[in-house]
């Protein structure tokens, strides 16, 4: 390897390493951590984000890219070494304009209000956790000062991590899918009684719960060899490295939809980073095209093949002789049922078809937030306001309304609309992907994953980092994201299960 | 808080979370890891340990040391000031000896032999082992020269554990142990039968075990809210700061001391570290005063309160409640079951009699390897031949015999006699105790543990790294380290044990 390559890719090795020791400090502060370690948590996480930040960001990076930017010029756009290149600079430009000090104190308020949420939750008191999320706030609109923008503090986080996505292209993607849901869900609600949902409620042993979806996901692809499943409060992925890709879940004893479809979900991600080539192992390149692409692949295989009919059609049987009380359905019934459409409290147990309302509720109030035009105390307030006009709902308390997600207690802000770019993005894949394999169905239907897999690895996961959401839809697809497949698939999915002819006739 | 000294803080501080952000990932590998993430933890383990060892030996330390020491000439010895400046001069001159890259190797291969010897005993399967072993040898070697010495590898690698014990002292202790240990054994063997330990043998609930032993350890004064309980091959105990101290332990269904005493072992361990000083947080004096002094509490907990005759008065009617088959024996028949002196194959179950002739063979053995008097490949017979001729027994295979122990697939060698300093210390520490406590047996008795709990923070655990093994026993005991109290507190119980009237009239 030439010489200047080999610099700039020491260092980015070094800071991949600390980055990914601050991960495992996070993945056990979430899974394994004491309440009183979180003091000593917060000062190390501080300690490896400062580091890695500051190792990154130092000249020397800058020189060697200015070096090499001219020698790779006339390497293909998709070489390993031109996209090393260019996502690197595009990545060291951005994070330049951060302050060391500044990924310091984000790292160690995260550790603080991390806990806090968890307590907030548990007591049910959103007061306990407000003045970490006013922290949390102020640092990113911090965040947002330092990376610049035109009109909207989001912008400038959202480019951070969804880049090259214009917020034009945001508006009208939202715009067309209120369009398309809004009288979906009222012309379903006319028609609620036609799926019933009642064999997923019972008493379903935790254990058994847990033991399918180890199994379920490893019969997806999941490799435990490299990875492993545990619990938390708030199901993630995490990638520590190629061999180390871990996800965690959570079960409910009484309702059998919480553990398997999060489990799923979770192995989803798993799958796209267990699929990264090794080639980029260590390098800015390693990791998912972006939170929204990586949130498309666990959505994917959460709903596109999780809640279809050929897939319960193999993995009911199985899920029956473990658990009894499902003998009274069947397949049909049981896919039926998962699919049931009823707006709800909670993000993550959302229907596909309201899904993305819960997560415009979100956009709006943190793009509020940002712009002081909402102050924290008043969140629990707007958010039940803003559910009852959206979803029609009203949350009984706060653990159920603004605390439900895990993302204000770190300082993520301006990444939430990653998830409808996730659900949009999946269908779009899915869209081709029937094109390309017409015998899918079947395959699923037959318990076979390899092919679907194997298309995915080659045409998304293997790439890393390699291109932007765009350029990556682009690239397999044919065009940029759009949300056309994604409506078509939820009109002709949830019509078919309502019984809604004209819906379903309707053009896109 | 002067500047100086705030400079000095500050990079220590910085150093510390490296540290302990290092230990977290050691733990993670030890406990959770999956078996492919190896190769990523051995590069982040690398690139911590080489981070903390380049900034605390970097030529800024040195200045303020420089600058410091005058100041703090008049501080008294036992100031945390003072006491800060001579410990941190001390590490800082051995640590400065040792180049960062062969940090980063050593940490690179431990995480590699690691794996390797938990399958090679999986296996039974020296073999495989072997050359991370021979590695491990080699970079020991190694650390021994930049250390220096004058006659044995050995004397160098004691000295940065250990700090302040000479060879003289060293070899004195041992011919004292020996010269007690080996008349005793064979006094007891010709009155093997006194003693039935068969009551220890049954089928133990796994799940009950762990939960009487959390439980028990939370009544010793383990404060869970700080700490926590998992699942390890080799049982061990790590802090990652005062707030997040853990242990680890093991269960065989069929055999109930394994995880009980393992259980009180590491609990003696985490009482230290969670009774050290808060205000010694993040410095080179946090942690306990040698591994040797940390091994006298775990061993003080384990032994001399775990295997006394108070303690299972108190706790044995609970134990019997959960394990029935125990209704057949006593609080007495527990307790001499649970000393029966057998020699045996492995240290961590050997008995207290028998338990430093397993030291002897590996510091013997360990010497050897260090001065190429012993081959790696020859290591097993080697080891067996020894096991023959100081204890009586042959092991039938490695993984009882020389691949039992975890140390030497981590680059730990030159430490392997803090085991028997920590029975010696802890037998002279609690000569002690009982004059100030004469109430003791009493309180064991009752189940009330805060008074000798108190004692030893007051005057071991709080001043964590402030005085070296013999500073410490000095300052409490009036003396450095010596055998007669070990010897004593062995000939007292073991001869009322077996009946052995002339050893117990027996001089000192």
């Amino acid at each position: 390897m030439e010489a200047t390559e080999k610099e700039l890719k020491a260092i980015l090795a070094e800071v991949s390493d600390l980055n990914r020791a601050s991960m495992v400090l996070a993945w056990d502060q979430e899974t394994n951590m004491p309440p009183g370690g979180v003091e000593s948590r917060g000062q190390q996480s501080a300690a490896l984000r400062k580091l890695a930040h500051e190792r990154f960001t130092g000249d020397q990076v800058g020189r060697l890219l200015d070096q090499l930017e001219p020698r790779v010029e006339a390497a293909p756009f998709d070489s390993d070494q031109a996209s090393l290149v260019r996502v690197t600079r595009r990545e060291y430009e951005k994070q330049r304009k951060v302050p060391p000090e500044h990924v310091a104190e984000s790292a160690r308020c995260a550790a603080h209000a991390h806990p806090a949420w968890v307590r907030a939750r548990k007591d049910n008191d959103f007061g306990h956790f407000a003045p970490y999320l006013k922290r949390n706030v102020e640092l990113s609109k911090k965040l947002a000062e330092y990376m610049g923008y035109d009109k909207h503090p989001y912008d400038a986080l959202s480019d951070r991590t969804e880049p090259g996505l214009t917020t034009e292209q945001l508006d009208r993607l939202f715009g067309e899918l209120k369009a398309a849901i809004v009288p979906l869900v009222k012309q379903i609600a006319g028609n609620r009684d036609a799926v019933d949902d009642r064999c997923l409620f019972g008493d379903f042993d935790p254990e058994k719960q847990l033991e399918f979806t180890h199994q379920l996901t490893a019969r997806l692809g999941y490799d435990y060899q490299r990875g492993r499943q545990d619990l938390s409060p708030h199901p993630f992925s995490v990638a520590f490295g190629p061999g180390d890709v871990r996800i965690t879940t959570r079960v409910r004893r009484d309702w059998l939809p919480y553990c398997l479809f999060s489990s799923i979900h979770e192995c989803g991600h798993a799958l796209y980073n267990q699929g990264i080539s090794h080639d980029l192992d260590r390098t800015p390149l390693w990791g998912g095209s972006s939170p929204g692409i990586h949130e498309s692949q666990s959505r994917l295989w959460e709903n596109l093949v999780g809640r279809s009919l050929p897939f319960w059609k193999h993995f009911f049987p199985e899920l029956a002789r473990r658990f009894p009380s499902l003998k009274k359905a069947d397949a049909e019934a049981f896919f039926k049922a998962v699919n049931k459409v009823q707006p709800s409290l909670i993000r993550t147990e959302a229907d596909e078809v309201t899904y993305n309302l819960h997560v415009v509720v979100r956009y709006e109030l943190e793009n509020e937030l940002l712009e002081d035009r909402l102050r924290v105390e008043d969140l629990p307030e707007a958010w039940n306001a803003r559910m009852k006009a959206y979803l029609g709902v009203a949350p009984p308390n706060d653990t159920e309304g603004c605390l439900q997600d895990i993302h204000w207690s770190g300082s993520a802000f301006g990444g939430f609309h990653g998830y409808t770019l996730g659900n949009v993005a999946g269908a779009q894949l899915m869209e081709k992907i029937r094109r390309d394999l017409p015998d899918l169905d079947r395959q699923v239907e037959a318990g076979e994953f390899q092919t679907l897999l194997g298309w995915l690895q080659d045409n998304v996961y293997r790439h890393g980092r390699k291109f932007t959401p765009n350029e990556l839809l682009e690239r397999v697809t044919g065009r940029p994201l759009v949300a056309g497949p994604w409506i078509a698939y939820v009109r002709g999915k949830f019509s078919a299960l309502y019984g809604l002819k004209e819906a379903a006739a309707r053009p896109l």
